[in-house]
């Protein structure tokens, strides 16, 4: 059934304080800033960089970041490297275990029209899956994901690392294609660790190891002390946000995204409500125990969430306190989860939009 | 850019066994058993149900809740409004102040084409905007939104509750609507309190007050201990979730909801990864400490998420423990943050999708 109007989207030449709120808004200037800062490190420090598209999933930012010289990109579902793969990417890497006869089956289909696509295992049952899929298709690179101590997938050991690698490298239809971490922030001595370790027993055993790949915004700009990495991902870095500028990844002035909220409600003298609520924040706190920085009243704190809206309390705020209709900025805890709430994500410079974008690779359930 | 192939979409009659995860999936059996149960308490309360279709933003379920005698429907912007509208739905309240010039033109043009429209106002500054937009237009009905204890939007005593009300019923273009309040949940003594004593000074004035709405899952079934009011609004209880079990609202048999997932990694023997993240779960705590319950595995526990994987603890788990391939069911902490992260909802009855229905009101920025 068709909609009454179409939905509500911002127009390029519009002031952002002109816009209905609330809205996630992005500083092209600042992502700009970012992607050349992240890039000239990585170039300084002879490492590829592999943007992780998670953090924004639209097609023309990854493009912006391949321009100022990343080598490919990085997804974390085949949906999503479909999307990307659709706007002409070629090198994406799915950090991913893939299983399931659905999800195989289209990485088959994605993997016979384009060049460089990967994909990473951890255990056998998901290299069994691969094996089966791609016996008689075109060579898949697999790369053995490791546990360096983030403590999400990966194998525990580099012994262990090596007997995946021998996996892959005896099955027909795929091409090793090395070894991946996501490592916990300022790791890099445990990372490079488990990395020179694997690295020199696969050289043992013959087996030569084309991408060695370390990741993560938080400690990034230490990514050169993992001598033995070939390459980092980072999804974050891009747009920015409170807890990368708690990390000491960027300041606050970095960060590309704000949510414009408007207060809609003042009950009390000490208490504001806004119109942006987890439908525009989202709940993650990433350790925070309130959800966002309102750059316009740094003292205010947003103490809870509803789907809706926003409380805020105002009883630290001297001076001026918002009154009801005024806009406010907040940059989000996270931004990455922000830019799977929208279909469309506004784009301004110095507070005049240049474009809404779609967010391509947003809702992508699988 | 056209996709490599169509977005996964379940099939009627396929298994949700045999489903792609991660994915909401919704017990037919149960949603019409939760539907049922309310509206017979309502009805023998004799209290007009005013459904919120926040939780499930499906114009087919609000048909449903109609159907089985709820008055009119509760949105929460004007965008949602505008889909169910064209749905056919009249009866529509707007719990939030509205505010700003695109908002108040598209209420205008909402409130020409159909017959129920109401919005709430809790502000001398949102009516003064409302009185604007519809001097000369065809009136609209304004509650006055009470802070009866909730601590988020609403006049704070029943005096400026008569205040607003006033305010309303000299303005031209508008009709009072009544009153309403969002309370705590477990608050009925105080809602009825502020409830009876706000309609004694309206009456007082000679102000009649035709709806008088309370509303909230957790203590639903108290609503009847609010004799002041004449109707009750609901969302979640339609899906009903595992904070609604633990509020004593249903049980955790009555969640219609829960989300499939596949375990992708067994890094450790206490460690298991889901690919459900918080964009399948949503990091919605709600007072939990864990992001979820598995059903399958009730003494796992879901200690983390990232956007794409969910990390559980297994090491509480006696018996046998999940395997990489295995699917699980996780009955989320909040039902309705997660129908506004996905495209399409998927229903079953018996384990055998019976619907793929479009969550039309899903990423309506505002």
């Amino acid at each position: 059934m068709p909609h009454s109007r179409p939905a509500p989207r911002p127009q390029i030449g519009q002031s952002i304080l002109d816009l209905s709120t609330p809205l996630p808004l992005i500083d092209e200037v600042k992502v700009a800033a970012n992607i050349a800062r992240v890039q000239a490190y990585m170039d300084k420090s002879g490492l590829a960089f592999r943007p992780h598209i998670k953090t924004h999933k639209i097609p023309s930012i990854a493009a912006q970041q391949v321009a100022a010289g990343a080598k490919g990109i990085n997804c974390q579902k085949v949906t999503e490297a479909e999307v990307f793969a659709d706007a002409g990417f070629e090198d994406l890497l799915i950090t991913f275990n893939i299983l399931g006869p659905e999800k195989l089956d289209r990485l088959v289909a994605l993997n016979e029209r384009i060049g460089g696509l990967k994909v990473v295992a951890d255990s056998d049952t998901t290299i069994t899956g691969l094996t089966k899929a791609f016996a008689d298709k075109k060579p898949l690179a697999v790369l053995v994901e490791c546990d360096t101590g983030g403590g999400r997938c990966g194998v525990q050991t580099p012994e262990q690392a090596l007997a995946l690698a021998e996996q892959i490298v005896a099955a027909p239809g795929f091409a090793f294609g090395g070894i991946l971490t996501y490592p916990k922030a300022n790791s890099e001595a445990a990372v490079e660790a488990f990395f020179s370790q694997t690295v020199a027993l696969l050289l043992a055993r013959g087996i030569s190891c084309p991408i060695v790949s370390n990741g993560g915004t938080p400690s990034l700009f230490s990514a050169h002390e993992v001598p033995s990495a070939t390459e980092h991902r980072a999804g974050t870095y891009v747009y920015n946000d409170r807890a990368m500028a708690r990390s000491g990844h960027c300041s606050l002035d970095d960060c590309a995204m704000v949510i414009l909220a408007t207060v809609v409600s003042r009950p009390t003298p000490d208490r504001a409500i806004l119109d942006a609520g987890s439908k525009a924040l989202t709940s993650d706190l990433l350790g925070f125990s309130d959800y966002g920085l309102i750059v316009d009243y740094p003292d205010a704190v947003i103490t809870g969430l509803s789907e809706e809206h926003g409380t805020v309390d105002l009883s630290k705020v001297t001076g001026p306190r918002p009154e009801i209709g005024d806009k406010v900025r907040i940059i989000p805890n996270h931004t990455c989860v922000v830019s799977n709430l929208v279909d469309v994500m506004t784009f301004h410079r110095d507070g005049v939009v240049t474009r809404v974008e779609e967010v391509a690779a947003r809702g992508l359930v699988w």
